[in-house]
């Protein structure tokens, strides 16, 4: 994808293991795509539960608090991308208190879409809040909540949320783990020898040599701990609602998501996207990395040579930035190069994954027309995004986005290209194999669940 | 003093200024001898409360959040020393919260000796703590009180916490100032223009050129708005228990401490010294810097010439530890020089103001002698330190404090001096002008007032 | 490829222009993969040269240096790649020194072969070396040399260079460039409006919006100032002699490299591979991302399924290390993972470029098999590596190359896989349309150059 | 001192012992008053010399570099003080260069008067220069002199410049020292059981245990090897020129400089101005810490009382900047407090060791009467400063001086002081106890050595 997309936070949880923060690290390597605003890790040894935490990138986790040092046989560990308001210190992750049931520490991805709703009765119960997470409101739920036990505690709470939620939380000798009702985010469940995993991707368990065991169910609630492991359910819904955009762009094509391989359901865009909006053209090419797979699946489907027409700089970072026009095309091709070679006088097909605002898409273009390219046409492997997501995808206000104020055509017009094609949101559906399962809400609107959007702000973390 | 004895925290407010953030900065320089681990600042501009901290001096402060570009019309700051335990960076304040009553900031000095039941209490009422601070516990109970105001909250829980604080607390349009009832801390009023400021110390008004106006008065309750001040009392205590160790080393000589010049007090104490603990010597010399006025008096009342006989260097920071104990002595050497001109054969009369470990005293006798001094007579302007501090003194244990275990002949011959004097309890009290007022406890286990020694944790912060 | 090889250096030059310091940074982005040590710029403004350099990416460059508040007209840049022993700040580039000929900054990438002799030379007539970089052999040089211009000076000590080089030199007022007579490594020209630029790479050119005019000649000099460009010859071999590595592995695919583009004669190795070596196979992939094109290439010849196996994490830096074998392993892993759902049960070919030491490409033939390939065949679109390079690319001793002790067929079963191709050196030669003007020295042990191996050390920079 | 004045370097080198990086390391802390730019050390195993150097304190030297892990069995260290034009990483030393002679290390102190003529000189021969220090010129001129061994060479050279310089130089084996012919500059030598050591002042000795010896000689070369040590002279000159600031105020008043003690002279100047320059005050008060010991000398000589009446915050650094007169007296604020209790009432006489600008004194005397003196004489334990140092003291420019323009009594008016006296040049000689063997020049232009002064630039290092 070409516009900067994120979703926010990854999780991982490895109870009962040696190595743990070591390997809890390792796993953050392979999730840092879903976060790269900080880092943290907490730990336990059976007595007391630490947290580390740092800004930046796992390497800078690893480099300031060596997790070879840091002892436990329980860990829970979290990438974060924070939106612009929350990007403070006190909002990274691990959160780690003491209450009345002891140390407890947790990790979250997704949006609580209640959240306003939740601090607001809390503080009018007396209630201070530190931070502007999330997790800040569930600790004290939980913290107040009368209950025979923990477990009990937190499951009576995490009946109350509403949103997008995956949770993992740490004691001091326990790891509870909880995924929404509607199952939006992913949340996998692996074996390592003698320890259980947690990971929103498998690519950590790859990454680790842990065995992928099944997804953890909408609605359920695991306890693992020495003793074993143990299955609740805290919620039902009459539906999954999967988020369809972790196949489009946010996963690794090497995670299993949704119980399917994210490469094979990419591929599937891809054909699918060949079969409705076929082309003329000499070559498809991908917008790398994130749209290869759909490329290929296009290529696949439609006979039409795949090739590598644009050339991707991984070393670029954060750098100048200045207003001008003539600026902003060099920042795209700080990332992106054509290769003249591959693009002289032939008609291309350019595949991306998704189109957002489209504002770079319009610059890629005229970067492959001044390499030859003599005609370009766009096939994005999703429907065109119109529509905010509540359940935590950053995407810019709707004004921003392309979709939500143009036709395809127009669209077409403003990038310059011959033509441009998306795929159904129909036929998303059908490549994933279970139609209704998922959640398109920022293609077609149509929300599974509680937005909060009534509410002015609606804080994710 | 030569060992190393540290008092926990300073802090200071202004109310209704320009500048506020740069003036609070400034002030904290003043104040930077109170605490050197972190610093922080919070301010108002009337909607909002931010917060800006920073790990080590000042200066870190200043490089990091320029003042001057943070507007607000009031704003409260914090220098810290923390205990080994506590040096984390959740523990810096001011800490800043939301709850019912809107944006709740509070800087502290001292050590709530009931924090910890009421920490157990709230916890099993509820309550998440983040941090390790007192000042946590106070914002928790403040946020569940119910009052019909914030400041009838803050004045409940205050009657609640027993020991030793200062406390300034900063909301988007109002700042409250709190001593405890018995005084053990300064905290002193100052006019500059049309602000009011508060500060743990006077010095920090002379760099402001601010107008010393009087002590907050034990058990005080200063409500500071756009309005005026109200003065309130929201406990009395049958005595004051003003900490004498203030006078003795922690507050600078330039300060009107417990509304009395600190160096005119620990001037007198020096001639009080040499009145109970004539010497005949040829020299009088301190330990620079913090026993210099001790020993003027001293040397003023006894008529011995005073000398600088050991330079002390400013420029050492923390260097590399070896456990031998030749360079144990490198490392007082790295300190200290003796100017072998002013010592050789000369009967010398070394000033201190304190003696806690004595292993350092012991070192440089070692050096004075190398450096030719043929007597070496001790003269402390305090009493033997026997007693661990309940009240926010950083001691090191009873079993390290060389008084609690040898009588002051012992001592003398541990410290390989001729002639070892202390001035007495009751010197030292009298020195004061009003001996009842004061908190010895550290010399006489006195203590005024609940220590929460019974329980196993004693945090301060 | 999958060990990590390094070639040193990467260079650029700008004259004439308007941010001509933030267009040299710019284009170092784009040179980023020829080092990633320090990265440097120099830049006069007619009167004097200044020099900026930081260690690391150019990211850190733009950083500390912000290049849009240095002021030049012409402007010289480096990104460095350092061997162990050369890696200290004293080593980056440009070099600016002072001498009889005013200010001369130097930037080079390549190897001097005769470097020890002639530093020995020039430290028994009287003078001194503050690096081990051969910068500083050839400034001495010139400074020393007595002529009527620097050009001519340059010149004269050009002659009497051996190995391989690229420099470009920068006064107050006039750019210097030039190139071994042999033309081992790629130096280009282009024009940018009414500026002059040079670079190691044509896609820094792409970047900045140049046009790409011609390569510097073996043996040319370039004298390019306010009146205008001069081409000279400063030497005349009876041969070319182009590092074909460049082509292999180290130039991007998008730039043009000794006139032709790189991603053509990368694909025609491919191609030619899959000539020479056929494979049964059911896919091709390759190891992302430097043999993408080659296997593209292969899949093209062989009508064998072009398919992304492997991912690539982008986002693993250095990390911690452990000597264990497991750990080795999982370090491969950070980098690569296998996608199941393409490999199991298929036979997999796997294009690489080149295999330097074998260790790694034997981990990723495990990893292929766990994840369900049935057969790995490997090809390598390259012959064996089996003798060390004295021009400038960072190969490990002879005895750590697996081509040097062992055959194709004892490396295929070192590695584990069932097959194991290699492109012949002719067909290397021929790819490149003009196979009697590249180096295929360490292929084929046929030094075209001194080799400076009898000296003890061969210090390149 | 008020106005910052800083000297240029202090140097230290220790031959033949065990942990002689750490020893030198030690020593620079001895002498950081002598500068605060950057720390650097050289050291030898006996086969190669190494170097080491930061930017900023010794601490952080030592933090970067630990000297514990550096091993040799020579080393040398310089601290800097850095004019404007010359803090840049490259100018800070020590220099390490090899040469025809091998490896070739030097620490320096001083300035070369000649440096710019011999400079242009070596230019013109072909020599390349790497930064704007002294040290290079002599290393360069060292490196091409025809001599039958290194020793021989250095002598050579140095009876070549002109100008004030220590140098102590380190090759694989062997330590070389040298102090210039007028012996402006104080240099020391010591024994430290097996080995031999030279420091800028006694200090250092003191601090690492080692015995003075004597100093080196004007003039004097000294070779230090294994095999012993040996003198000999390089140049003679007909008279001595110590830098009389050195006992004013650059040197630690616990050193021993040009072999007397400089508390000594310091305090004989403090009562030589009670003689010349009577008052009638209540209290004589030192500006500290620097004019400590000439006050202590005053008010011995006069009986009036010492009081510290102005306090000094360590803690203060750099903070932020701002042109307004109000914040140019907090800056003063910052660094000094009056203590009312002393001051009030007072009539009180402030002395200073030198004025060199007398902005910050006027400040001062505005605080002095704000804090309740009544009157306010300033006393100075030196000449009024009217002219430049060419031998390295950093004085502002000429224009600067308040001397240069100003009579005392016109000063006196500027400042706001009832009265102003000065040490007359005749006085401060007299304390020397030696008259004619002092440089005086910055008080009486009378200037013992070539200056350079028409020669435009006049770099020191």
């Amino acid at each position: 994808m070409l516009d900067e997309l994120h979703e926010e936070c990854g999780i991982i949880g490895i109870f009962n293991g040696e190595n743990v923060c070591r390997n809890v690290s390792m796993g953050l390597y392979a999730l840092q795509h879903r976060g790269q605003e900080s880092a943290g890790i907490a730990y336990t040894n059976g007595e007391k539960v630490r947290v580390r935490k740092s800004m930046g990138l796992v390497s800078a986790l690893v480099r300031e608090h060596n997790p070879d040092e840091l002892k436990g046989f329980a860990a829970i560990g979290h990438v974060r991308y924070g939106t612009r308001d929350s990007g403070s210190p006190a909002n990274t992750q691990p959160i780690l208190v003491t209450c009345k049931w002891g140390y407890l520490a947790v990790v979250q991805n997704g949006c609580i879409t209640n959240a306003c709703e939740l601090r607001a009765e809390m503080e009018e119960a007396g209630h201070i809040f530190q931070t502007s997470s999330d997790c800040e409101i569930l600790l004290h739920e939980i913290a107040r909540t009368k209950a025979d036990c923990l477990a009990s505690a937190i499951k009576t709470v995490l009946a109350k949320l509403k949103g997008c939620f995956c949770f993992t939380f740490l004691t001091k000798d326990t790891m509870y783990v909880a995924r929404d009702g509607f199952g939006f985010r992913p949340l996998a469940l692996a074996r390592l020898g003698k320890s259980w995993a947690v990971a929103s991707e498998t690519c950590a368990f790859d990454l680790l040599g842990a065995d992928y065991v099944r997804d953890i169910q909408p609605g359920e609630f695991l306890t693992i701990g020495r003793e074993g492991i143990l299955s609740e359910s805290f919620i039902q819904k009459n539906r999954k609602a999967h988020c369809i955009f972790e196949y489009i762009y946010f996963a690794r094509p090497d995670s299993k998501i949704f119980e399917q391989s994210c490469d094979k359901i990419r591929r599937k865009m891809g054909k699918k996207l060949a079969e409705e909006c076929p082309v003329e053209a000499d070559i498809v090419i991908p917008v790398p990395d994130s749209s290869t797979t759909a490329a290929l699946g296009y290529s696949q489907a439609s006979g039409i040579r795949f090739e590598i027409g644009l050339l991707r700089n991984h070393y670029v970072g954060r750098t100048f930035i200045d207003p001008t026009q003539n600026v902003r095309e060099q920042k795209v091709r700080l990332k992106f190069n054509p290769i003249e070679g591959i693009l002289k006088n032939k008609r291309v097909c350019v595949v991306d994954d998704s189109i957002v605002r489209g504002t770079t898409l319009k610059i890629l273009t005229k970067m492959l027309r001044d390499a030859g390219a003599v005609e370009v046409h766009i096939r994005i492997a999703s429907s065109p995004v119109a529509h905010p997501c509540f359940y935590g995808m950053d995407f810019p206000s709707p004004g921003e986005l392309s979709a939500s104020a143009m036709t395809p055509v127009e669209i077409a017009k403003m990038l310059g290209v011959e033509t441009l094609g998306y795929l159904s949101v129909n036929g998303m559906r059908e490549c994933t194999g279970d139609p209704d399962s998922y959640c398109c809400a920022c293609f077609d609107a149509n929300y599974p669940e509680y937005t909060g959007r009534e509410n002015e702000k609606n804080r994710c973390g």
